[in-house]
Order: structure tokens, then C-alpha cells, then sequence
């Protein structure tokens, strides 16, 4: 099966080759990209020198990708763009992975009040936002178009969703500070992100309103059946990849550590990418990196009455592109952990 | 006036060191330690060649630190040893600056209970524990012995007695999340902090009573005059140096966010080492490495009706030597910026 | 077919393990020490939890070990101890691939010079050392113990003997400087290895007779036919993988660059793991973290006649485990990139 | 004595006001740019909160500049625009010295070519570039304008002026391999310097002719009279700050380690800032950080016949900012350490 990215030359792009390119299940036809048409894929992302098989960056026009025979793609932009290929993609009947924001938030009201214009709403109704481990099977057989979540609700929404629905824990007062890599942020080219900078430098940033807000609070609507507002207090870490969450969370009355581990084994039991660790063991980021799994763990706090959950991941893979190929596997009835081990 | 360090060779007795040799106002006579004794300052602590006045350590024996001539002497040691020179240093009259937990709690079977027995409990009526910018002055004439406060505790205190005083928040449901630099382990060998382990990781550690909670609520208690109970969940970070906390807390009925600064305005007016920014700038680790400051920031969410509260310091100066210094600057009449600018 | 590895618990034996359990043609059977027998693997190596098919650490007893069915091992172990467990397992017919120095140097006072009295010398006439792109294939059939490479030497060695067997360059005046990883002093716990001590540092060190010199100087002489000296500094920095190795030479007589890249091209065309970067193009260590590629590039310097010739590598992978894994495909008459890309 | 600094928004500049802010014998009274002017200084370099005397940046003009009474300027400028301050601070007699290349050559044509067209070529024959170790003393009479020399410059030719002037190594085959900190770069907005991309990554660069080269071949001509033309290869590490570099270089006839060291002590003794470590020692970026040292050492290879000498700076310090004060100290009468220890 071929499949090609639109849009490589970002990290998660960039993630995505490499695990595309020894994926066992498909052929890597092409890479897309405006700026970079006509280079060397080894040039652009040198750590694949010697494994691109020849590839080159080609052209992104929508009209002519929509044309060919590639029957998979996965779109690497920044939304906005995301949009304007998906329609053209989806319209030709091409399967489309969507990992920007685009079509994350079901709610278009919610979306433009965060991101601004959506340049195709109409989409909406036949896109998936598929968190595989949570959403429940139907999109395989529903979706056109499917949004891959992103890193900072991937490692809050797959602690808590289980416990908010076997009412483990409450919905009020859920603090969630999570800690992240630099990539998290693009290859942007911005002062703070210089390693000058971040190198030995640790700090909160947007602390009210983060963009992923809107997607954490609709899917623990979606998947617990009420509303429920978190404080989330994101911060830059100085690491490569990684992406580190806390929550604080009263526990229910009657709630115990073993009523949590219980709530999350029912949920998670053999998936292959949800590891549980022991309560008192804690995940630590550097164990996630290049992988596509989210280690968990959790303690109960008897002075306070809080559980404290933890977890961890790779922001680009479990967080971005992992997930996204975690998908694909799942969509196209290949095994889930094809490419992934 | 002749001062002394009393175990210099771990990282905060290391920048005890440097801050010391360029005081403007004290000479760094001594600087002991039992395994070093004969070693040259500056073979020991390579930063300070050049600018070491051809120290080198001597032995450290209490007693016979106790009949020399230095007026003032600063315990660099684990908890448990500076009990026991504290001994024989307060009785010979000499300034005792402890910067081990020995002296922290008052409350001697709250330090039994954390850190087992206490080798010299009669102490504990004459020693002072002295955060600066929040101990009432009499600490100055009272105190024999002065504890200096840990890291953690003084970026989460420096932020949280205002405003618990002031009544802008409330006691419940206050969530503290800190990322301390590797440095705040001390130079100890063990797997966890070899540089191949630590880079690039982050995770939280020590969840469920972190030896400095029975400082912080001590504290707390002692300054706000009732109990408050917090949840306390520190990381680590791949930093040498630097703190970062994060408090979600309740905003109380009617306060706002210019109700919080102006309450931190009344503390902190004029103090030199608390630096308030403004609501939405953050503070940032790196730009406190080297300084004795604190950075603070505040927001107010009205999704949840939490302030989210920020700090920063540097965890070996305003989080240990720095502020010992500090302390004894206020203690010997000097100062208080003296040798810390 | 199952191949074993005996000690797993340092950072090449975790790379191999990660190697091994994703190897299409191999399956790890044993993972031994004498340490952590027991133990499950994942609980060692946390980086392969989910992915650890079970594997528990078992006991390393050598002759237990020749007993079992286990085809080929691999020995992750310091030096001497590899030779305990070579002369076991080679005696019962097992094939066996060394990753320490025990095997590297064929001459023994060599040996000994540098690293003292051998246990297994005995072993040392059916034992080879096999860089894959210079070792003559006749290995594959002679020998029964394969010594791989260690990282310095991979870099060192894969660049310059095309060029000293063409003439390109002379033997006069070699310089080697080279940059490795934290991780190329394995897992050892001295104070020199702490997060804080190597963050943000960056020192030479074993500049006189690094231990590496008699194995590249060996390598030397029996490739190119003829001894040469070179001077070899070796440095530390804050990396947590990779090699860069910058080597300057004088340009023979009337060698250019363009001879210089014929030379490498003729060695190393369709070797996949040598990838040549045009000249001013430099090799970056974190384009080949991960993989088992060594990056080299040259340029000519007309003010000096040097050529300056420059590689880069994983340490654990080209310099370690990653080429462990590819003498096995080649032994075994695998793919030689099986596992590997 | 008030001072200025022209230009203080780079990484220089920020060290240059934080020494500056401290010296005890001068007033740091503006802080100029044409970009920030208006804005405190504490918004732009945060690590001078509450340490910036409520300093504000102002404009930059320099006839207004000139006309000030301001008796010394520091130009911390990119090439290119210092010249243009410098002739009308010049002119109006304030003394200035520059932080950029601008005055660095002597010889125009070197210059030109390195650097393209100079702004102010007839200011040269009253400028002096002023090693202050290397430097014969009459600078400080007969310069109107100093040009305080390049952090790879002053890593070089402090370790060899003495020893090419003593006769202790030859002239030929000198090869130097440097590697720098990557605030070496400046702040340049380049995706090569992002956290990302640089953390985690050790690489050459600038391998033929970078720019340094011009300075380091003639002061060395200047000095030892006689052209001296060396391999200098540069190296990007993942560090702040910090700049090592190793030397090899042929030991003259006769000459041994301890003639070395003799040359080493008869040119830097009593010289605060030059700390020689004894022959086995190795200096260590990390030790010298924040301090305006530069550490060497060096060891006789009897296998090659060749010196390896070893330096290690702060690229930021006595690599730059540092050293210019030091200049400034020992320019205007003040003991050469003030501000420094």
C-alpha cells in the first residue's frame, strides 16, 4: 500500500519518514513539500542518509496529489494549511491522518475561538479525532479523515478518562502541570527557542488558554459525558523530546489506589502502548523516547486526599507521529504495533 | 571578621566558597573538612583557582574549631553531622549558619519523624529558622544557631505566606509542582544522576512526603497561624542549577489578581531579592542562575477560579548559599546585598 | 535461530537488547548476568517495557550457558571477564561476538601493555577482529570468536585506511582529535560522570596511551601494511551518544580531494552504513544517533597541505552494539542491514 | 569614571553590563541601542532584575554619543558597525574599546579579505589589539582605541606565543582543534542554532579560513616574528558557554615538558587570569565558566615527538566581555582583577 506525508520538513514530519520508511506494511511513495520540492529527502533530514531509498521532496499541489494512486496520506503542516489539502484529498476518496489541529475539535465554534477561521468546516462531520486507546471502534469503518491528538492531550486524557468514568475521581479541582521538550514547539525560529536559551532553562508558559485546552476539555466531555474544566499549566522543558504530565485530583470518596489501577487495567488492559507502573515507581521521559508508549503511574496521597497520576511520553511519537502511525495500523487492519516495536 | 565553612567539598559548601571569598565585609579563614584536610581550595573546587588566597582545608574537629578565633561559622554538611558541630560551636559562642535540615523544624517530633533522631535536640529553643524576607527581626538578637531554609520551601513559602495572611487564597486544594535542577541532590553517587541518565529525562520523584513538606507546613502554620495541608510533587529536571514551582490554588472569595500583587507589594516592598513580574510574564530558571532572587508572576484563571502561581530561583543561592549569606549579612549588621550583587 | 547476551546491564547491552528483540532473523533467547538474575528485563531497561516478550535477566554461569541451545552469544561484559565466558561457550561450539577489548588485540604483549595479564590467550589465534567495511571476508569462515571494534577505533580506523592504502595521505603527522558521548565510558559511577559535572562541560583527558591507540595502531599497521603512529586526543562532551572524530594529515604529493573521495568511494561504494557528506559538508553526531552509519566528509586546506577529514558516529551503535549486530548478519549470512535500518 | 556600552543586546553585551553593573571603580551610565532604546534594562537581560540601578537603554546616536560626558566606551557591535561609533567616539576623545573584528588586523588587506570593506581604515594605525598577557605595555599610552581580541584568538595564542617565542616548538604542522560554546555564534535567529538542533550535537564547522584565522596568524607573526600558519579546525558543542582548545605541535630539539612549563612561567607569572595545571591535568570548560581564566596545561608524547597542550576559557568572559574589562582596568590605572574575581 502506498502512502505518502504532505509536509515533511517539521519534526514530526521528520518522525514520521523514519518510521514510514521501515514500516512493513507500506511503501513510503512520496514526500511533499512547497519549499523543498525537488531535494533529496537525506538532504533535508540527514538522519536518514543511507535508508530514503532515492527519495525526493516533490511538489504539494492539492489537485495533483489528489490524482494519483497513493491511497494513504498523512498531513504534517501547520493548521490552517492542513485544512486545504484535506479537502481536495478527502474529495478525491484519499484516506487522510490529519496530525494539526485542524479537525481535533468536533465543536467549530470552539476551534475558531482558539484557532481562528476554519477553511473547511464542512469536513467536520466525517472526521475522527482518534485517540486509539480510547476512541471507541466505529471510526475505523466512519471516518474520511481522521485528526491525531495531540502531545499535551494525549498524556492527560489517557489518565484520566478512565477514572473520571469509573467515577475514581472527582471533576473538580484537576491540576495538570506538564513539562515538555523543545521539539513540542516546531522548528520555529523564535529567540526562545534558541539552545542558548532553553539549555539549562526551565519555565511555565501560556498558562491560561493553551491551544490544546480545547481539545482536552471536549474529548473528557465526549468520552465522561460532562463538562469538566482543568487547570493546565504547561511548561518548556530542555529536552530534545519528552513530555512529562502531573495531575492532582481528589480522590471520590471510597476511591483507593487499587480502585485507579483497577479503573485503568480494565481500560488499558493489553494495549501494548499503555504501560502501568507500580504506584510509587514513577515514568520518567527519557525510557519513553522513541517509543510510541505512555507510561503511567499513580499514588494516593492520604494528607491531602489527592491521587497524584503521572505519566510520560515522546512527545513525536505517542504525542505526534507514533500515534499517528498507531492509526493508520489500526484503520488499515494492519497489526496496531506494525513499524511501532 | 573572620568566618569559616564547615564542609565545603558538596555543591552548595562550593558556591559557599565563592561567595565568600569575594565578600566585602568577611574573611573566609577556615574551610574544614575531615576526607580533604590538606588539600588545596583550589584542587578541590577548580572554579576558584586564581582566587583562592592559597586556602586549603584543614581538619575539622569540633573542638578545635570551637577554640579558634572565627567569629562565625557555616554548617555545608548532611543532616545529623551539623547537629553535632553545631554543639560544640554554639556553646564555645560562636554564629552557627546551618544550611542542613537539622535546625529547620521546631517541632522536634515532626524532624523525628522525617528524619529520625536528633543528635543535639536542646539546641532547638535557641535556633531560629530564618527565611528573610518573612522571619520577624528578632531572629537577629535571639538566635545562636540559624537554620537556613531549604530550596523547595523557600520557592514555595516566598510566594504563599503573603497571600495565605492576606487571605487573598484560600487552604484547601493548594497543588505545588517544582522541577529542581540535579544539583539539588547534592554531588552524590548514584545511578540516577550519572550524566547519561539525567540528560534529556525528566520525572517526578518523591511524591509522598518529600522530606522538606515538614518545613513547608511548618512554616506555613508559624506564619499564617493556622495548618495548611499542601500537595507537594517535585521533579527532576536536566538542569544543573535553578527551581521552578508552579502553585494552583483557589482564588479566595472576591480577590483578583490586583488583590495578590498588592498583597505581595506589602511584604515585599524594597526587598532586593524578591522580583515580582508582572501577571503573564514568567519566570524563567536560567535567569536566575548566579543571582540570590526570587522571580514571581501570577495569573488568574477565571475558567476555574484558581491563580496559577509561578517562582524561580537559583536552588544553591537563594535556595541555600546564597541565602545564607544572606542571613548573615542581616545577623552581623552588614548589608543586606553585601557580597550578593 | 537464538542467540544469547551475556551482561545486559550497561549501555551497549542495552542497546544490543533493543537490537535483538526487533532482529527479523534472530530470536533473544538469554539475557544473562550474574547481578540481576531474576530480574525481568523491563525492570532493568525500562526503555523496552512492552516490547521485552517476557525476558527475565537468568544467571551467567558459563558452563550452564555452553549447555544450552543457544547458537551464538554476544559478551556486553568488561574487559577479562569476556575472556571467562569466550573460552566456555567457544569450546562447546558456540559462536561468539565480544564487545570488549579481550579479543581486539591480536598481538599479546600488546595486550598486555595496555590492559595487563589475559586470561584466554589461548583464544587469540581463532579469534578475529572484524571492522565489516576493512576486515577481508575470509573471517566469516576462519573465525570461531569475533572481537568488534570499539567506538574510537570505528571512527578512526574507517576513514583513514583507504587513504594510507592509496597513498593519498602519508603516515607523518597524523592528528586525531576526537569528541565521545558520556556514554562511551559506560555506566560507571565516578563523581566525573555526574549530570552536573559533565552538563555544560566539555574536557580532554587520557591524552597519553588511551587504551583505544594499540587497537587503531594495530588496526593500522595490518591494513595498510606498514606501522604508524598517530597522535590520538580524546575529549569529553555533554553528549549522551555520539562520536566525532576530526583528523588532520598532510595531503601526499599531489593528492587532491578529488583523490581523496576516490579512494573512499572505491572502499566503500554500496557499503550502506558509510555514508561520504561532500566536501564542506560536515558530519553531525546527532544525525547519527540511532543509526549505524559513520558520516565522513574532507576537505583540503592549500594554506597547509593538510587534508582535514572528519567522521561522526553513535558510539553505541557503529562503535558498539549496532556493528555487533551487523558482524552477525554477515556471519550468519543475513542481510547486513537486517535490524538495522 | 562613567562608562557606555554601545550595543548590549548580545550575549556579549549581557556579560559585559553584569560585569559592569559590579566594577568598583566605574559607573555603568548608559546602555545604548537603537532597537531597544526606551525599554529597562532589566526587560531585555532579566538576569539583572533588581540589580540594574532602574538603568534604561537609550539611542544610540553617535554624534550625541560623542558629545556626552561619558570618558569610555565598549563596543559590543557587530563588525562592521563598530568602525562607525568608533570614528566619532574617537574623534570627540573618549576612549573606546571594541568587541568586534574591526580593529583587530592590522594589515587592511587581511582584513578585507576576511572581512570585506572596513568603515574606518584610518583609525587603524591608532588602534591596538591588546592581549593584555601578550601585549607590550605601551598600548596603554599610545591606543585611542583597543581592540579586545576573539575568544578563539586569545584561546591560541595565549598557550603559544610563549612557546614559538622561546623556541620551545617549531613553526610547522601546528594543528589546533577548538570547541565552543554555541553562544559563540552570537544570537543569531539560524535554525543550526536552535535547542533542537543543537543539543545533543557535536559537529566541526567553518573548517577552511573561518574568520579567527586572520587575527591568530598575525598576532602570531607579530609576536614571534616570524608567519606562523596553523590548521585550525572549530567545533560546535551543546554548550552554553565555554571554549576548549587542544594544540599538537612538534616539540623543538631538546625541548621537554619542563621547558615548556619553564616558558609558560617566565611569560604568565603572577599573571591572575593565566592558570597553569600541572602536565596530566586537563583543563575543563565547566571550571573556568564565570571567570575570566584561561587554564592550560600540556603533556610530551614520546611516542610522536609532540606536545598536546590544552587550554579552556569562557568564550564570554576571557573570551570576550571579561577581558575587556580587564583592557579597560589596566587602561585606566584600576588594580587589573577589579570587577573580575
Amino acid at each position: 500500500m502506498k502512502i505518502g506525508i504532505v509536509g515533511a520538513s517539521g519534526y514530526s514530519g521528520e518522525v514520521l519518514v523514519k518510521l514510514l520508511l521501515n514500516h512493513p506494511r507500506v511503501t513510503l511513495a512520496a514526500v511533499t513539500s512547497r519549499t523543498l520540492a525537488g531535494k533529496a529527502l537525506a538532504a533535508v533530514i540527514p538522519s536518514v542518509r543511507g535508508a530514503d531509498r532515492g527519495l525526493r521532496f516533490s511538489d504539494s499541489d492539492p489537485v495533483a496529489l489528489a490524482a494519483g494512486d497513493i491511497e494513504l496520506y498523512f498531513l504534517a503542516l501547520p493548521h490552517g494549511a492542513a485544512a486545504t489539502y484535506a479537502q481536495a484529498l478527502v474529495a478525491a476518496g484519499k484516506r487522510v491522518i490529519d496530525l494539526s489541529a485542524d479537525f481535533r475539535i468536533a465543536e467549530l465554534a470552539v476551534y475558531e475561538q482558539y484557532y481562528g477561521g476554519h477553511r473547511a468546516p464542512e469536513l467536520l462531520p466525517s472526521a475522527r479525532f482518534v485517540l486509539p486507546e480510547l476512541t471507541p471502534p466505529a471510526w475505523k469503518t466512519e471516518a474520511k479523515l481522521v485528526a491525531a491528538p495531540g502531545c499535551y492531550p494525549t498524556s492527560i486524557l489517557v489518565p484520566l478518562v478512565p477514572l473520571l468514568k469509573a467515577g475514581v475521581i472527582g471533576r473538580e479541582h484537576i491540576v495538570v502541570n506538564s513539562c515538555s521538550g523543545v521539539s513540542g514547539a516546531g522548528r520555529k525560529l523564535e529567540e526562545t527557542f534558541l539552545y542558548v536559551e532553553r539549555a539549562e532553562s526551565l519555565k511555565p508558559y501560556g498558562l491560561l488558554k493553551h491551544r490544546h485546552l480545547a481539545e482536552i476539555e471536549e474529548q473528557l466531555a465526549l468520552h465522561t459525558g460532562a463538562k469538566t474544566i482543568i487547570q493546565f499549566n504547561p511548561h518548556l522543558a530542555p529536552l530534545r523530546r519528552g513530555l512529562a504530565t502531573t495531575i492532582t485530583v481528589p480522590a471520590a470518596r471510597g476511591a483507593t489506589i487499587e480502585t485507579l489501577y483497577g479503573a485503568w487495567r480494565a481500560a488499558y488492559a493489553n494495549r501494548p502502548f499503555v504501560q502501568l507502573l507500580p504506584a510509587g515507581e514513577t515514568p520518567d521521559t527519557a525510557h519513553t523516547v522513541g517509543t510510541n508508549r505512555i507510561d503511567m503511574s499513580a499514588v494516593h496521597d492520604p494528607r491531602t486526599g489527592n491521587f497524584v497520576i503521572t505519566s510520560a511520553e515522546d512527545n513525536l511519537m505517542k504525542g505526534a507521529s507514533g500515534q499517528a502511525v498507531q492509526i493508520m495500523n489500526l484503520w488499515c487492519g494492519f497489526d496496531e504495533t506494525d513499524g511501532l516495536l
